[in-house]
């Protein structure tokens, strides 16, 4: 009973009207390719395969799940069909090179590809999703022959890879990881081990799987200084890509998971699998930085996805049910009772939904910008600017991971409150959404990971709040523009308090960890990580709200209507949903030792 | 892999040392009965079953769900042998009177067994749990003839009952409700209607099967005016309670649901169905609001269930866990890793399991005395005892619904959390819990029908405001008692300001409600049952700490640490937890015009 429709109005609004997509397009090569013309033919032509393909197979992938036979994995119903028509439009090559197959647009472009492909059915964008990252891996660290071997079918969505990296004792933590590679004569690795929750690990919409494989060297170094990546074929190509010889890998299950049931997450076992070093020996750790930068943003873009199904399928539900009279009087006299909408708790809800899902997409947007650059740099093999481009996108990425897809949770919850009883019944939808959705706050590393990530790494270890500093002052120049305009006066105002705040924030915490206990960093990290995602959701709005009431003022784009309602989501969620920084900041200021000083063993006794 | 173990050291602290049970018990016939032996042997026999039987059929029941095939289901494996024990244990009728084959035991202890049995396994305790409803209607509203009949069999477990309210068209609004009863020429009633949702409206688990049925007479006033109730069971038994014929009540479907896939959640068609009036005409929504409240104060208790399970299965993992190194230091040196719990973001999420589930116990509990009182009226027919009791219990109700099963989303989901991508498989149960605890905020009634309840009904419409201003008062009193006490100084200082808080956002709420828009109170509705759900429970720390300080310098009670624990997780909820109350204080306060205003067609724009 759900249904998709891509929100191209507000995809536009971004792309043209607040991060000018256009010019910036102009300033490097596979931008260039990317005209209005072409960028409009992308987005309806991939709304169209999203809407009316893909979409269709979201709750009958659930309620089927994958099949697992004697190593085998067989995907839902229809999986087959449209991952063809997928391929075959070129959707997966979009943003990379033409002498790979590749279409040559820009990677932010793909962002969009992937939150339509997301929004429609998750489970389904999973399997070229993370293909991607081992596109990528190729890309930035292949020799030209595995380039050459392995990208042709990998961006033309012929084969698709993985990445595999945990194992059952460890996920994030990557020191205990045990999958080694032995030299063999001819040059290749014997691969041994087993890996765990090994997404698209096997499948039947592909005729090969090319594994990324992180593995040690019988030399390596302990810990993380020991990894190195391998490519492992399902099948072993020859020199022109031919299937060869069957390689030692195989699925020994797939998991009974809460959600994404359609997504088949693999144990992956190599037995003596001939394995392809890509990169320098011991220095795989660098690379998967890299990937999982990519994964985490693709993540929070998982935020957004089900945070837009969930409210699209809202709204309409809440204009038809009819439930009780509204507080303020009838509203419907010749129905029964009042739509719910209403009433102005569920309003409380939608507007929170409208204010999550179009603040998670600018917040997103606006990372495109960086990821085209990245991409570029990538594309030309400049390691400086792929550092400059990773360093930018740094501190946002565990925001968007971290944040997104935690308020996505709560978005979600909305759809199930404004749906009653019925939200929890399978044939309506939503409680899939539900439990799709909390998987994104769980892999590529936890919520508090990502808040680790953003507090320890991003905003004390690397330069001692300068991040922060940076990302305010140019929100503080923002507001300076717009001091004495009336309309943006509560925005501005409340942005200048809060970005003061952020600040002494963040330098009480540095100093408590360098003065008392580090453990503050861990203590304090998740509620750092949601005030920083308040805040910056906060800018994206005011910043829309600002274009809005110019385009009200002095015409231009339409309708009217779009805009107001920008105005009014924007009034929101200042309104409603910042105050909740007050107690993230109260909170993470209180000393910590409430939380370190009991014995573990005081938890629970009987 | 779920194990459950009642938590009967935290239990008898709240029973004898926070809430004197046994001097409350002096007080009414049944609490007579309930010597501290006995009690304590209701206790250990229960939690032995708890633990040892139905706990163990959690995730099989899950994973198996119920069977419907013609019109009978067929629960999973296991369940009707657990059932029979149950049954034959006595435990169905443990506060009911001796006369219908209870045991005459105070409705508290049948609180505390609700408690157990739901921990256990929520699906399994929902069959005998809403046999309960009809029973407390019966009893309130029967005659003597019908007590006489249908309690003796109901109150032994030997058959069970239900409640239908709800249809296709009308959950919560039962103004819009359709199911008729015709006056057949014997006095009864022929009852034709179709309900949905129905718990346990169909199984194997019982020979019969009671329906409390709200259906509408033909001259019936409309809207909830002209609800009458009617007792209809599947078969009809002659005077003796002998099974007689089978009546015109069928099962057309069970619910495919997101959780609680052990409890059958049927469609109940009512085709000529000979129906018996319980109660006067057209007077069954007061009966049904007597119902609510307890199917309410229950719905709080599985906010309590799913906490405490989630808890005790996080804490093990925790400790065996290893990932990274803390940040104030290796602690494990000679393990490749420190287990989690050394790092405080994981303390956090579990300190706020312990602080949120004994919290909510304490909550629960103290409504446990006002339930005994009721009870006892009820026994006595005593009309004006009955509605003392339940006005009492009325301020409370729906934040143990509303506040505790919120709260409850967020317990859980730490559990998720602390297990990573293991929280999301099957086997490892803790995502069965989140799905299972999902329902807590929809049925019974959502959360924001319980925050229209609290802050419209209980607060502004009864006295305008008077009972936040008497308990605030008996928590003022309280703190006056500990304003020299330097351990407490901190609690009470932070308490007294929220008392005046809570009492002057209740005030300007209501001005505003009455001045300018009565809408404001829909919209600030949840935010107010937030805000009151975590000053109640601050009330609870504060006083549940007050005890432990007094244990740990004058002795007594054993062992020291259990008092230690009982401060820390006090300090904890206070630093850390109750800072959320001031941006609920800020956002309730904010005009609500930025909701009402913005027209439903321009929530999304294509």
């Amino acid at each position: 009973m759900l249904t998709y429709k891509a929100p191209l109005r507000d995809i536009k609004f971004l792309i043209n009207e607040v991060f000018d997509y256009p010019s910036h397009y102009k300033t490097f090569e596979h931008g260039k390719n990317a005209d209005s013309e072409t960028v409009g033919m992308i987005l309806e032509g991939f709304a169209d395969l999203a809407e009316n393909v893909i979409a269709l197979l979201y709750q009958s992938g659930d309620a089927e799940g994958c099949h697992f036979k004697d190593g085998e994995v067989t995907t839902p119903k229809g999986f087959k069909e449209a991952y063809e028509q997928f391929a075959q439009g070129g959707w997966q090559g979009i943003a990379y090179p033409e002498q790979y197959g590749g279409m040559a647009l820009p990677m932010s472009l793909n962002l969009i590809k992937s939150e339509m492909l997301g929004t429609a059915n998750w489970s389904f964008a999973m399997y070229p999703g993370l293909s991607l990252g081992a596109v990528n891996t190729i890309l930035e660290y292949g020799t030209t022959e595995q380039k050459d071997l392995y990208l042709p079918k990998l961006v033309t969505g012929e084969w698709s890879g993985t990445m595999c990296l945990t194992e059952a004792q460890c996920g994030t933590d990557l020191n205990q990881m045990k999958t080694s590679a032995k030299p063999n004569d001819d040059g290749t690795y014997a691969i041994n081990g087993s890996k765990i929750f090994i997404s698209a690990g096997e499948h039947d919409l592909t005729e090969n799987i090319v594994h990324i494989v992180l593995a040690r060297l019988p030399d390596a170094p302990a810990g993380t200084k020991g990894i190195s990546l391998f490519i492992v074929p399902k099948f072993l190509p020859d020199n022109d890509g031919n299937m060869g010889e069957r390689n030692g890998v195989s699925c020994g299950s797939i998991e009974h998971k809460m959600g994404i049931s359609a997504s088949a997450t693999c144990v992956i076992n190599f037995d003596n699998a001939t394995g392809f070093l890509i990169g320098e020996p011991n220095k795989g750790l660098k690379a998967m930085f890299t990937y999982m930068n990519t994964a985490r943003v693709g993540t929070g873009i998982q935020g957004l996805a089900h945070m837009e199904l969930a409210f699209q399928n809202s709204l309409p539900y809440a204009k038809e049910r009819r439930s009780m009279r509204a507080l303020s009087g009838t509203k419907e006299p010749d129905k029964p009772a009042d739509a719910i909408h209403y009433h102005a708790d569920v309003r409380r809800m939608l507007l929170t939904q409208k204010a999550f899902t179009e603040g998670a997409r600018s917040m997103i947007y606006h990372v495109g910008r960086y990821s085209d650059k990245l991409a570029d740099a990538t594309v030309r093999g400049d390691k400086k600017e792929i550092e400059r481009w990773e360093d930018k996108m740094g501190f946002f990425t565990p925001v968007l991971k971290g944040f997104l897809t935690e308020i996505a949770q709560e978005s979600v919850k909305n759809g199930l409150q404004i749906f009653g009883g019925h939200g929890y019944i399978k044939e309506w939808g939503m409680e899939q959404i539900a439990r799709d959705a909390r998987i994104s706050t769980l892999y590529e590393g936890t919520t508090g990971v990502q808040a680790l990530d953003l507090l320890g790494r991003k905003v004390l270890l690397q330069g001692g709040g300068k991040v922060v500093r940076d990302y305010t002052a140019s929100i503080m120049k923002w507001c300076g523009d717009y001091a004495l305009d009336k309309d943006m006066r509560k925005y501005v105002w409340a942005l200048t308090k809060l970005c003061a705040e952020w600040n002494a924030l963040t330098l009480r915490l540095a100093i408590t960890a360098k003065r008392k206990n580090r453990e503050i960093i861990s203590a304090a990290s998740e509620d750092y990580l949601m005030y920083s995602g308040y805040v910056m959701m906060a800018y994206h709005w005011a910043r829309m709200a600002a274009i809005a009431f110019d385009k009200m003022k002095n015409g231009g784009e339409q309708p009217r209507e779009f805009y107001l309602a920008k105005t009014q989501t924007a009034e929101f969620y200042f309104d409603k949903i910042l105050p909740r920084t007050s107690g993230l900041a109260d909170s993470m200021t209180t000393p910590n030792e409430v939380m370190t000083d009991m014995d573990i063993e005081h938890f629970i006794i009987d």
